[in-house]
């Protein structure tokens, strides 16, 4: 069932804990497995912390990694990605959907950049399995991430496609379990209902896609006419159904979270996993936005549950909040 | 609550997905963070396969792994951890009771070994946690592995106790979670269900430890009594209260458990994370027993819904099976 949502076969799926570990997994494995071939991988700037500090630790142990910058909108250029191949290198792991911008990367064409180079590919699909449509056959996928918490299931389940063939080495070494290529105990409970959740997407996702892409266009829309100095990070149209992402002249999102929070609506500045740094988030900046900027910034997502009433509401509550808010600020 | 019941500080307990990652962390982790220090590991023969073969990887990356030898119980020499101990050794990683046979090592007086020699001591309690006390600073462990589906918990969820002060390298890269030690979103409903199996467990265990202590040595006096040529494996006395091991002259393991199961007894001959494999198990090997031995050997276990009338019902079948397959046994 989750295979063929991908266009893979059973044995191409292997079960992790998370997204994390399925990330990990990659970058890890294909290094120490393809040692011998080289030592460069390439990776984008706008990578989630996992694949980010999975490859500052190789680079420790001898890799050489090459981050790709991206443009305004989040987006990776075919160019660079060309440019950046070498002799030596084993892998590119490069984001489906970027989790806090939302920005679907033309991982396709990239896929297809690696086949003709006979470089692995990977793409994180964390944030975007079940939401937008993926054949990994199609796409030129050789190693791709999906999680389950992400998209309605349970946690402390996720997969990990392997294309046949690929050299790959465990990153949890044990009892053998899955192939061989990830020991432990299988978490039986998790896995069946991420099984049931991807069932449901796939029911879904046509109609949801479409549904979530409207509201979100009117989420954008009528925040960006209703406050004076909003911008949307991300790109206008090759994004997320389920995201939006702006930042505001003058103020700090994290104030904006806490306002909203009063009302009642979840937001969230930066990515989820990093919420307790203070740092400005490296997604933005890799998008050129200043640090202060960065900071400005919000995240709105939607889901199953949202309404267009929903959308009226934070549309009345968030312009109301942005300018108190920037009446107390000291920066402008 | 889980990291009282241990002796520990809560800021030392960090959770993981299965007592295999919680292994497979402290071999690599303490590998990778301690390289300058020495490279130069020590095990026992009777580890579980996570360890085993999280160690077999790590000489493929220039570690030297030494596996200490046990007696015909399948205990650890003090004698011999001692001699094996040099100038770069950085680690010992013993299991504290064993998964097949039950055996508890002398994991106390290792950790004093460990201590007065300035190597950090491991020990695998993914089978003794919940079944036997542990204090990690009695037992002078530095880093201990605890599952908890192996105490009726939920899978999903395991720990890692790291005392405060030991260097290692996170296995997973990425958020930053669990004190940056494992990143991954943390499985809350499976740690909730963790804690609790924990609670009812600290509850319990004495009482509980005394009456399986009973019940596993009737059973293992009647069967020794009842069925010719049978013996014991592991140690009569130092082992778990839930693990009775034996092995029959003639016949093999895998049919007794196929007979046992038609009758509504769970068995099992070797660990059941290698139930796939057709080789003898490595434990009994290294107790002294031959492989055609090894293959005769059942394993029961006993929990905490086990009666007697159980252990009356399993001495009652038991002997019949092994009498009906030794009649048709190729071997005697």
């Amino acid at each position: 069932m989750i295979a063929c949502s991908l266009g893979a076969k059973s044995r191409e799926i292997i079960f992790t804990a998370s997204a994390t570990e399925s990330n990990n997994t990659v970058l890890k494995g294909i290094a120490f497995a393809n040692k011998n071939k080289g030592n460069h991988i390439i990776i984008s700037s706008i990578e989630h912390d996992c694949v980010l500090n999975s490859a500052k630790w190789l680079q420790s142990q001898g890799f050489e990694i090459e981050k790709l910058p991206v443009d305004k909108y989040g987006l990776v250029n075919l160019k660079d990605v060309k440019k950046a191949i070498r002799e030596n290198t084993i892998l590119i792991s490069i984001i489906h959907a970027n989790n806090e911008i939302g920005t679907v990367e033309p991982v396709k064409e990239i896929g297809k950049i690696c086949r003709e180079n006979g470089i692995y590919f990977h793409t994180d699909a964390a944030q975007s399995f079940g939401k937008i449509p993926i054949d990994v056959n199609e796409m030129n996928i050789d190693l791709l991430t999906a999680s389950s918490h992400k998209m309605y299931g349970p946690k402390g389940a996720a997969l990990l496609f392997i294309r046949e063939g690929v050299k790959i080495e465990p990153l949890l070494h044990g009892g053998g379990q899955e192939f061989g290529l990830r020991s432990s105990t299988v978490n039986i409970p998790a896995i069946v209902g991420f099984a049931k959740a991807v069932e449901i997407c796939q029911k879904e996702i046509e109609k949801e896609t479409q549904r979530l892409t409207k509201l979100r266009d009117q989420l954008i829309k009528r925040v960006l006419k209703k406050v004076s100095a909003s911008y949307l990070n991300g790109h206008p149209k090759k994004r997320l159904p389920n995201n939006a992402n702006f930042w505001f002249k003058f103020i700090e999102g994290e104030s904006i979270v806490v306002a909203l929070d009063s009302y009642g609506i979840a937001s969230s500045t930066g990515s989820a996993c990093s919420s307790q740094k203070l740092k400005p988030s490296h997604v933005l900046l890799s998008c050129g936005l200043k640090p202060s900027q960065a900071h400005g910034s919000l995240r709105l997502s939607l889901g199953r549950w949202t309404k267009e009433k929903d959308i009226d509401y934070v549309v009345e509550i968030l312009p109301k909040i942005v300018k108190k808010l920037r009446k107390i600020s000291p920066f402008k």
